[in-house]
C-alpha cells in the first residue's frame, strides 16, 4: 500500500494534537517533494516501467468487446476471485472464493476490516513506525495505540504479548514482509510466535501484505495467515504488481464476515468497479502473471542494490540502514540528536531532496522519534539515486556534525 | 445512484431492529429478483444500450498510448474537474475547479459529505422514503430521522421548516429531480423555499442529483445548488450518463472543505483512481458529451414512456402512479390495505415479476409503509415491460380484490 506519501503522511500526522505545529511544517515540506527538480525518495510508487501497461490495455479491449455487461454495475467478480485463491498459494495460502472480498485497493480493506474489529476507544497494538495509510483508516475510532518496538527480524514479539495480556486489544497490525517504513521482514519463529499469541488470547492479526509478492528472496517466507489461523485478516492488492490505479485490492478473511465487509463497503462506494476487476482478471487468464512476477522483482531488486551501493559509497562510517528482502523502502537511522523533520527541510532548500522523516510514521501516544528517515529507491534512475544520497549524506555530514 | 437495489435495500431494511425478521424476508426476496426467467423491474440500472462502449474503449486505447503515468497512482484529475465545471453550468451552477471534489461514485459522494456533516446521534430531515445507499451512507453515525412527506411537486417544505425549527438537524436531504424512489420532481417555488429555510436556519441541503442530468423535461428546473446558497451540498455521478462501471462521481461544495474531504477519502481508499478519471476526462474531450446526453434521454424516456403505456392499459382503475420527469423509476401506489412486501412474495412465486417494495425505502423511526411499490423502466424491453406489468395488474387483482 503505497500513495501520495506526501498526503498521506501529512493527514496522518496531523493526527498527533500538541504536535500541531510541527506537523503543519511537515505538511508543507511533504507537498515541496513533490516539486519538479528535487530528487525524491519520498513516495512509495512502484517502478512505472514494471507496470504492464499494454497488457492491460490489450485485457480492457478484450473485455470491452466481449462482455456487454463490463460497464454496468454488477456484482464482484467471480472469476478474479478464483485468480486470487490460486495466487493466494504463493503466500502458502490455502483458501476459497468464499473467503476472498475484493476491495479499492489495499488501503480499503485496511479500512473495511478495522471497521468490522475496532470499537470507539479501543485498544490496538503495533509497532512504533507504523504506515501512516494504517493510522488513517482506523482514525475515526480513535484508537488506543500501545507500541512495542521493532527489531532487524522484525516485531518484538514478547513485547506483542505483554501488550496483548495487559490492554486486551481489538487487533494487533504486523506488515511481516516489505515493512513500510523499516524495510525489515519477520523471522519464520515470530510468526509462529504471533500465530501462538493470537490463538491463545484469541486476538485479531491484521496482517498488511501488500509487499508479499514483491520479495527479493529465494525462499520467501510463509504469510501468518497461511499459518492456520482464522484469526488472521489478510490484505494485500495488485497495486505494486500490475498497476496501482486499477484500484483492485483484497482481504482474505474468514467467510461468515462476508456479508458485513459487503455491507460496510456498499455503504461506502456501492462495489461494483465492475470493468477493473474483470480487465484484472482478463490479465490474469493470460500466461501473464508469472513473467510480470519475475520482472517487476527484477526491476525493484535493481533499484534496492543501486541504492545499497549508494548508501555504501556516501554513508559508510555514519548512518545505519537496513538492506530490505521485499517491499520498496529503506531505512535510515541516524545519529540519536538529528531531527529528520529539520534534515528534510534543509534537504529541500540546500540540495533538492525528499524523503519521509520518521515523524510521520510515529502514533498518537507512541514514541516520538525523529533520528530516522525512509528513503524509497523504486522510483528514481540510478544515476539520480546515487546523486541524491551522495548529497543526502554531505547534508546530514555537515548537519549532524558526524 | 443505482446499484444492485437487491442487496442495498435488504442491508437498508436490516436497521429497523424490531422488523428484523421481516426484513429476512424482504432481503431473500430481493435476491430471488435477480433469478433468471424473472421480469424484473427492481434494480436501478440504466439501459446497457445507452452506455457509450465504443467510445469509453477509444479513450481507454488513448490514455494508456499517450499517459505513460495512467495506470501509476497520481492525484484527482484536473482535467476531469474542468469538464464537471463546465457541466455543471447545465444544472445552472457556477463553480471552479477548486470546489469540485472526484469521488468513487455518488454514493462515495454522499458517505464523505455526510461523514462531514455529521456527528453521532444528531438529527436529519428527510423524506418518508429515502433511497437504501443514503441510509446506508449514514447508518455509522446512527441518527435520528426526522421525516417529511412528499407531495406531487416535492417534499412538503412547510414541514421541513417545522422539523428544521424543532430538530435543529445536521442536514436536510433531498433529490429535486429524479426521486427514486417517488419518481417526483420538485417544484421551482420549493426549490426556492428550501433554500431560504437553508439560509434563515443555517442548516446544509444535500441535494443528491444523480438523476439531475437524465430529465425528459423541455425546460428543466435548476439545481438547488445553483440557488446561490454555499450550504447546498451536490453530489452527481457519471454512472447514469456514461458508464456505471467507471465509478467516477463528484461533490460540488465550499473550497475550504476539500482537505478535509480529501482526508476523508484517503482514509477510504487513497483517492487515486486515476486511470478511469483520465479515461472519463478523455471522453468529455470529444464531443460525445452533448450527443450522448440526448442518446441516452431518448432511450429512458421511451421505456419510460412503454411503463406508462403500459400502466394504463393493464392498471387503469386502481392504482396510482407518478409520471416521472427524470430518472428511471415509477411509484406505484396501492390500496392501503395491501402489503407489498407479501405482493412481491407471491409476484415472485405466482409470475416471476420483481419489484421493490415500500419497506425497503423506509427509516428508522419514520413511517412503516406498505401499500407502494418502485418500479424501474430502464432495464426491461418493451415486450416484457407489457408482460410483466399485466401479469402483476392480474396477480394484484386477486390480491387486493379491486
Amino acid at each position: 500500500m503505497s500513495r501520495d506519501v506526501a498526503r498521506s503522511d501529512a493527514h496522518a500526522s496531523r493526527r498527533g494534537g500538541k504536535e500541531l505545529a510541527t506537523t503543519s511544517v511537515l505538511q508543507v515540506l511533504l507537498e515541496q517533494s513533490t516539486a519538479p527538480g528535487v530528487i525524491s525518495f519520498a513516495l512509495g510508487l512502484p517502478a512505472s516501467e514494471s507496470i504492464p501497461r499494454d497488457e492491460i490495455g490489450a485485457a480492457a479491449q478484450r473485455i470491452l468487446r466481449n462482455d456487454t455487461d463490463a460497464l454496468q454495475y454488477g456484482p464482484p467478480s467471480l472469476a478474479l476471485r478464483r485468480h486470487i485463491v490460486r495466487l493466494m498459494k504463493d503466500r502458502g495460502v490455502d483458501c476459497h472464493e468464499g473467503q476472498v472480498f475484493i476491495t479499492a485497493g489495499a488501503q480499503q480493506g485496511m479500512n473495511l476490516i478495522t471497521r468490522l474489529l475496532l470499537r470507539p476507544g479501543c485498544a490496538i497494538v503495533t509497532e512504533e513506525y507504523v504506515y501512516p495509510g494504517f493510522q488513517q483508516a482506523v482514525q475515526y475510532s480513535a484508537p488506543r495505540y500501545c507500541t512495542v518496538p521493532t527489531e532487524s527480524d522484525g516485531i518484538d514479539v514478547d513485547s506483542v504479548e505483554v501488550a496483548v495480556r495487559t490492554h486486551k486489544p481489538a487487533l494487533v497490525y504486523v506488515m511481516p514482509d516489505g515493512h513500510n517504513p523499516l524495510g525489515v521482514t519477520m523471522s519464520r519463529s515470530k510468526r509462529e510466535r504471533l500465530i501462538e499469541i493470537s490463538r491463545a488470547y484469541e486476538v485479531p492479526i491484521v496482517e498488511d501484505d501488500v509487499y508479499g509478492f514483491l520479495t527479493y528472496q529465494v525462499r520467501p517466507e510463509s504469510s501468518l495467515r497461511s499459518m492456520g489461523s482464522e484469526r488472521v485478516f489478510y490484505v494485500s492488492s495488485f497495486s505494486k504488481i500490475l498497476a496501482p490505479a486499477a484500484r483492485v485490492g483484497w482481504v482474505v478473511a474468514p467467510e461468515h464476515m462476508m456479508p458485513t465487509l459487503s455491507a460496510l463497503k456498499e455503504a461506502m462506494d456501492i462495489d461494483t468497479a465492475t470493468f477493473m476487476q474483470r480487465v484484472v482478471a482478463s490479465v490474469l487468464d493470460t500466461d501473464l502473471w508469472s513473467t510480470q512476477l519475475v520482472r517487476t522483482k527484477r526491476i525493484h531488486q535493481a533499484r534496492r542494490d543501486t541504492m545499497m551501493a549508494a548508501l555504501d559509497a556516501h554513508w559508510s562510517g555514519y548512518g545505519r540502514w537496513s538492506r530490505p528482502n521485499s517491499g520498496l523502502f529503506v531505512w535510515l537511522e541516524l545519529d540519536p540528536a538529528t531531527d529528520t523533520t529539520e534534515l528534510l527541510r534543509r534537504a529541500l532548500e540546500e540540495c533538492h531532496v525528499a524523503f519521509v522523516p520518521a515523524e510521520a510514521f510515529c502514533v498518537p501516544g507512541g514514541p516520538r522519534h525523529r533520528s530516522g528517515l525512509r528513503l524509497n529507491f523504486s522510483r528514481a534512475t540510478d544515476s539520480s539515486i546515487h546523486e541524491g544520497i551522495s548529497r543526502l549524506a554531505r547534508l546530514a555530514a555537515n548537519t549532524c556534525g558526524t
